[in-house]
């Protein structure tokens, strides 16, 4: 057995430790799934009185005791009559309805397993007994609400989550990287540095930018859309809604509305807030007649969308129900089709070189599954299409991994991941081949013989959702970002503002003509805590200026995270500044 | 009686004898409505085939024998019984419905006039005779489909619109402003430069913008958003959505509820597309505690929102379903009122002059009127902002009109008013104080003294409707924009391609990097056919290269509208237009 799965039933059987020691402590609790997770376990109760974090140490110190006594973990398989009649004996209400699951299902054996006084329905498997998990290496670290069997009108359990590993130096690692995440947290960040705020009246999953916030996305999308009108990019902008229509049109009405925003009915036609940009940016395509003299034409848009999500599953600006996409749909002949791939991961390289992230990412072959219920049905074109991809990555030079069930109902795809602050993966930007919507839009040119022909389509981003990459940079950088992207990127500190408050004002004004986003700090506050706030503002440059400085027409720098200062001309200073924004170091 | 009220007379006169020529031609026909209309006069038709334009000119010559034989207009009072006899036996249903309704409002008699042959329901009054109407100075203009009491559940009939006034040089005179007018049609600019373009599919009122328009509007946007950004303004992002909560405490749910679309619930809220960015940018404000050390604090935002129209009423860029304002909320103390409320008219007119459009606005002063049901109910407030609005306007220096019942129902506003190509008056940018909303939302500043105190709030735009100002723009310009506005500033045209293509290219090269939007035209047409075309497309600069131009490192300029060429080394074409397109001529 592989050492994943010995992890996972050493996490498992925790889990049922945890549900034994959860038992000590009320005899009445009820009891609702409890398996392993990644890093650790969880486990559901129905409990008489709430949960509070005080809670959990004692319950760890129970665990402990169960562990010390190394109490067998003994299976018994029982028909499902006898496990039922056990159950209901005991009043466990949310065992009773799995066993009848089971039984419509057609089981008649269930397996029990026996942990000193705690008897779970359960089908392991299990360590043998509970001193093979090690005290040491558990912990249990947050408790959460949970419907029972995940759904809302179900009642609300409370559910413990914990971790477990096989020693104590893998969970310290880990509680050390989830301290640090912790750190990180966008949200904790954004809201400390100004950036984005959430606000229920407006909406959950709605994140409002803030004034620091609205400079970075700023920047961000103009430099975006300047690096795609310099690679013949052409610009356009659509609405956030269009007539259900385009969307029965492109499959998104039979394949993706659960996660499309309800219809509006205006006079007799029906409106929906976009999942997407393609049909609003195909309808400016079948606008004129093309030639295949003007292919490819590349279109892009810093698109806003919805898609509906479990409002408990929101997250600051990383997972959001409207989102602004950096999107394009490149419309090419079918031989344009892998130069304008090459073309198109060059720039998401360029891109993410520039955001200080190329060396974190590698490419995934998004491809379909045996499930052909999930995908548009048109095998022929599958198979040519992922032929394209595959063939394409490899021209490219690229190192790319293969998910089998990763690709979009209407087409594979290339997949930019990397790994987040939790250490887990995460889709930053796609590139997708479609080689079916111009059939469903009827979009064709004129080939050199006068013929119509079908186009090939690509849909691309070179940043990804502005909303996630953002939330990515932010816990990436721990809010200390890149000079060019920094809401500030000076702030001026005159040793006393009654003295050299004009000097450093001077200052402040002659780096906002030469386009450097500066602040100044004159509040009556010490120099030194004005320093500190700088520093938790994460401000690149603390420029102080005082006496000395005021006469050489200087400034004394100090870098971010960097505690020695340094003289400097201020139009040396402002050359230095210029250079590095410029170079996006 | 004025003249005004003669013309009405004369042109609700020669609505009937319209009618009359209807009847000559279709015997069948039945009556609706033909009132007077500015200009001119309509008459609603149920007749027993469509019209064709084609008719017009019959159906005018027939009218013009009636004004010949100078029948008439006899005017009898009856009873509404009688009447209602006479339009029975006459079929004419439409009358009889007219009837119908007049006596539910008891009235006992009602007045017919006759002209010949032609009977109608009508109160008049109307000239004496036939005669009276200068026949060389009426034209029917069009012919649409109105429904009958303008009730999409009732029948469509055809309507006829004509223009009839005094002499003959007065419809001339209108006749040229109308051709001019339909040749600025911004639909069709727009169409015929690849502006914009509306595709049913997506919706009505619901504009795509194209690369070429794309481009302009870009180029607009970053021009507010960094005139802004100089004057102290701040940026957002909010989204095009909000909960219905907003829209309830800001009274638009009460005042406004039947222009907003459909709400739409998710789990158990309802989001609703927003009509306005206060609410939003309110939400931003009270994320934080603000000292009165911070204020003026000034929101901006390019918003797109979205409000009900009529289908019917739409029309181009101009009137539309969705747009995007570049709005701003300045929120500030009582007495940063005045101060902010200067600065913005100074941008205002900053903005106006770099679009051109400075010498051909004026400003109103926009009031509530007697019916206070349309306006929120302070009337406190109402007096002090009112009194401020014009302080305010005579401190600035500003002429201005004054408009009852223009306010918004939260406030009044001053707005800057434009004339359209058509002649007619449009608002295209508006400033409103409001007194209001920062008790409605409860947004608060801490005073000098550590007390709450209520901001005042200025809601403004500086350049207003992306979309309304851009239609009014290609109107006034003919599609000539300013230089720096224009999709393409330049064209290089090779006079053969073979020879001087290379040269063409690298021309165009050199002016694209240095940021001049630049294209080269080197197609296999004649030079004069692609200058011809650069004209239609209203391209600023056309360089035309051959083989002087090439060994001297130059280019044969022509203006846009300019038939003389002149030569003149590339490097100092760029700096000539750069600084064309930096001053903004």
């Amino acid at each position: 057995m592989s050492r994943v799965n010995n992890l996972e039933i050493l996490r498992h059987s925790t889990a049922h430790v945890l549900a034994a020691a959860v038992l000590e402590m009320f005899p009445d609790a009820k009891f609702g799934i409890g398996p392993a997770i990644e890093n650790g376990f969880y486990y559901d109760f129905d409990l008489p009185r709430t949960l509070i974090p005080e809670d959990l140490p004692i319950l760890e110190e129970k665990m402990k005791a169960i562990i010390k006594a190394n109490y067998p973990f003994d299976k018994e398989e029982i028909s499902a009559k006898n496990a039922l009649e056990h159950f209901k004996k005991a009043g466990q209400d949310y065992k009773i309805e799995l066993i009848k699951d089971l039984e419509k299902e057609k089981a008649k054996n269930v397996s029990v397993y026996k942990t000193n006084g705690f008897v779970d329905l359960c089908s392991g498997p299990h360590l043998d007994s509970t001193g093979e998990i090690n005290a040491e290496a558990l912990k249990l670290t947050r408790i959460s609400g949970a419907y029972w069997k995940s759904d809302e009108k179900n009642k609300q359990l409370q559910r413990i989550y914990g971790v477990a590993f096989e020693n104590k130096k893998e969970l310290g690692e880990y509680l050390a990287q989830m301290e640090e995440a912790g750190k990180r947290d966008h949200r904790k960040i954004g809201r400390e540095l100004g950036l984005f705020y959430i606000d229920e009246n407006v909406g959950k999953g709605l994140p409002l930018w803030m004034p620091k916030g609205a400079i970075l996305r700023q920047t961000l999308e103009r430099f975006i859309e300047d690096e795609e009108t310099k690679r013949g990019y052409m610009r356009t902008y659509t609405p956030v809604i269009g007539n259900v229509r385009l969307y029965k049109i492109s499959g998104h009405w039979e394949h993706y509305k659960d996660d499309m925003y309800p219809a509006m009915k205006i006079e007799n036609e029906e409106y929906v807030l976009r999942p997407m940009t393609c049909p609003h940016q195909f309808m400016i395509y079948k606008a004129d007649q093309h030639s295949y003299k003007e292919l490819p034409l590349r279109y892009a848009e810093l698109a806003e969308m919805y898609r509906r999500e479990k409002s408990g599953e929101l997250s600051g600006l990383a997972r959001v129900m409207g989102f602004t996409l950096n999107d394009a749909h490149i419309i090419c002949a079918p031989e344009q089709l892998e130069q304008e791939f090459l073309g198109v991961l060059d720039l998401v390289k360029f891109s993410l070189k520039s955001l200080g992230l190329d060396k974190e990412i590698w490419f995934r072959a998004s491809l379909r599954d045996k499930e052909k219920a999930k995908y548009l049905d048109n095998e022929k074109l599958w198979d040519e299409s992922e032929e394209s991809l595959l063939k394409i990555l490899k021209k490219a030079g690229v190192k790319y991994e293969t998910g089998i069930g990763d690709a979009a109902f209407y087409g594979p795809k290339a997949d930019i991941q990397i790994k987040n602050v939790h250490g887990k993966e995460e889709t930053l930007i796609t590139i997708q081949i479609d080689l079916n919507s111009a059939e469903r839009f009827d979009m064709t040119y004129v080939d050199n013989e006068g013929k119509k022909q079908r186009p090939v389509i690509i849909h691309r981003s070179a940043i990804g959702c502005i909303e996630r990459t953002v939330a990515f940079l932010i816990e990436h950088f721990a809010g200390a970002f890149p000079i060019w992207l920094s809401p500030v990127q000076a702030v001026v500190l005159p040793i006393s503002e009654e003295k050299f408050g004009a000097y450093a004002l001077q200052v402040k004004e002659k780096l906002i003509a030469t386009g450097i986003r500066a602040e100044l700090d004159d509040s009556k506050e010490s120099l030194g805590k004005r320093i500190s706030e700088a520093e938790k503002q994460k401000i690149p440059y603390m420029l102080v200026v005082g006496e000395k400085e005021m006469n050489a027409d200087s400034v004394a720098i100090r870098s971010r995270g960097d505690k020695k200062q340094e003289v400097m001309k201020v139009d040396e200073f402002v050359e230095k500044i210029k250079k590095e924004i410029e170079g996006k170091k």
